[in-house]
């Protein structure tokens, strides 16, 4: 029976010119990651299903890849139901096995410890056009400290590393999981309602404000909050009067210092941006997960419908395996989205070397081809790019696909040796 | 209840000083590949059961983690056997996954396509030391070449990457399954026979051709055979002679231009060897695989008692693919074992840039913190790693951890400006 050559559903064979792309992205944003002084580390792609399915990773928890039990533990007459069968499963983020890492291994790595981290991750998504089950994350994250220093080197270092890959005149927004609360406290929603509000707040960029202010009466929240929530958001406009408004409307329900830092991090973050970018202040901003503690961001491209980069703060995780909490802020660039915006605008990967094919008869007597094998590997040393092939009966049409592969030179060897 | 902060049980966590060099050999053996022509290409680490259980793993098979079905396809109360409840694996190698590639992508490739693959492989091994059921492949492969142009090239490049990373003087070691039939052939071993010889010659480099004769005859082999065997290894020189003695003996054993084709490889890889490695013809070579159809070849260095990179040709595998079969031929350097060799060798990774930390006092006023974050950002585009931290209370022992990590250079910032 002849077997399978198709990738599993919704996973992909990346072929050579989108891997030559994805090698030269990767080189880009680690190149730049390491001048702000992140260093890489890696975590194994399996980890524990207690850890997995710890509420940790919101929905991405039921698209876990579960691995079976091996050996003696698996025991498949007793098994009653899944969590008897299986005792690991595929990462789906970077984010959660980074805080089992600093927790296992923070006493050997400094503080702030500044993580780079580009890896696969996998997710049993309903398969669709460009959205697989395997794809590449890539991100930053800084561990111990506390203060908005951390805000502000993710921030320019993502940034500048989307403008190092020729994207520039992107929006970073930003906004506070705090601010969020203490808007939905000021409108007089509950602390157990706020994720279904947040869940609708987030439709924001679909159904605007009024779909926003409908879909929550719908939901049976009360008319007279939902009406103060929709003006709350009318009255805040985007930037730095936005977070003065705020501070002023918010004083009952925020706690001190939080306008403030948000404003540094706008501050601060605008002088390192030379203009190549803009960063606001947005009170719609959600972001899905639930382990957020604090600032959240992310950055959108005026191109695109969806952002191409997000984080935030998530100072509750590492606690979750220590029992001593650590502070920690990341930001993760859609890798997978970043690849596709350039393969579609016919991005060329530029071309480090020439590229020179040598062309050998067949029957080449033992003593001159071990010559021309000495003369490739002379080329190759001094840098050159030497694809040492047999010469087809057809040699024209073999120079012409060659040269669909960048090949740009040909050295033609005949059996029949002539002094060249 | 706290989370497990462990990896799991035989994988690892991987710290930036051993990922730095990682990322570092990776880079050596990505760029020297280039150079010799072959292209990057990734598959999932997911494959069907259905491939990774065909028989073309060997032993590996044993060692595949089985992912659970999903959803209505996991039917727990009917399941009767494991087979019932897995549709897919992880890869246990890279060999296969490429076979499915080729089959699936080749009308899309160059001919002969040269490929390039660095990923993870999982095999549920028995946990010891040094040895990780997640780890790093990199293999090159040629496909679509009948010749031995394609051994020569793997050979060359594989080495001259070695070279590259350092290591010379180790010795190519060269067989051919046909050569070792025709041996056991000529012993009077039995086409049906020859797997448990060859298991057994395999010992050869733990127990000697003495320990070999004797565990043959203990299997129960006719002491004729057997002697008739160990006689022939003994006359059998590695090198060219050996080659040429068994030219002659082997006449009736073996298929036309078997010899010939292997001395043309070990002439033609000596002239580009430039005297810093050594390829010798090795009658006692087997490799396991039992998808090899041809040459086989190991790397082997002096300052060690394993082979560090192996290969082979294995003409049928695309085959079981497509119905039609692909000459294909690879080489495989193992990671791991470079990385652990340099790291008990204490190599140090070239820096790269110069490395700067900018110590930052609490309290910063937003518009000084701005010009920092503009002054670090001009310096890292001017090539420079810039670390941006908080200056701790103890500055004196912050900055000899941040020399530990490279820092050779500091520029404190305090709120009191000062005119430098």
């Amino acid at each position: 029976m002849a077997l399978n050559k198709k990738p599993m559903t919704g996973m992909k064979d990346i072929l050579p010119a989108e891997m030559e792309l994805r090698d030269y992205v990767m080189n880009v944003i680690k190149d730049n990651y390491r001048k702000y002084g992140f260093t890489p580390i890696e975590t194994p792609a399996v980890e524990s299903i207690e850890n997995l399915s710890s509420k940790q990773g919101g929905e991405n928890e039921k698209l876990i890849f579960k691995i079976l039990k091996r050996g003696e533990k698996l025991n498949l007459s007793e098994a009653k139901e899944e969590r008897d069968l299986t005792d690991s499963g595929l990462r789906y983020d970077l984010t959660l096995p980074l805080a089992r890492f600093y927790a296992n291994n923070g006493a050997n790595l400094p503080t702030p410890f500044k993580s780079l981290q580009m890896g696969n991750v996998f997710r049993a998504d309903r398969p669709q056009k460009g959205r697989f089950r395997q794809f590449m994350q890539c991100d930053i994250d800084i561990l111990g400290e506390p203060g908005n220093l951390a805000e502000i080197e993710l921030i320019l270092a993502t940034s500048s590393t989307l403008n190092k890959l020729g994207f520039t005149g992107f929006r970073v927004r930003i906004n506070e999981r705090k601010i969020l609360k203490a808007m939905a406290s000021y409108a007089g929603f509950a602390e157990d309602q706020m994720d279904t509000v947040f869940i609708i707040l987030d439709k924001m960029d679909k159904i605007g404000l009024k779909g926003v202010a409908e879909e929550l009466e719908r939901e049976g929240f009360s008319k007279a909050s939902v009406d103060r929530y929709k003006e709350l958001f009318e009255k805040t406009s985007q930037g730095g009067e936005g977070l003065s408004y705020l501070k002023d409307v918010l004083k009952d329900h925020l706690e001190d210092g939080v306008i403030e830092n948000l404003s540094e991090i706008l501050d601060a973050t605008s002088g390192g941006a030379d203009g190549k970018f803009s960063i606001v202040f947005d009170p719609t901003l959600v972001r899905g997960m639930s382990y957020y503690t604090g600032t959240i961001f992310e950055i959108e491209m005026a191109e695109l419908n969806s952002s191409v980069a997000g984080g935030g703060r998530y100072d509750k995780m590492v606690g979750r395996f220590t029992g001593n909490d650590v502070p920690a802020c990341g930001f993760s660039i859609g890798f997978e989205r970043i690849i596709t915006i350039l393969m579609d605008q016919g991005f060329q990967v530029p071309a480090p070397v020439s590229k020179t094919a040598y062309l050998v008869e067949k029957g080449m007597p033992a003593d001159r081809l071990s010559e021309i094998m000495k003369k490739a590997r002379e080329e190759r040393e001094k840098g050159a790019q030497i694809l040492v092939v047999r010469m087809n009966k057809n040699k024209k049409f073999q120079k012409e696909q060659l040269m669909k592969e960048g090949y740009e030179a040909f050295v033609d060897f005949y059996k029949e040796a002539l002094k060249k």
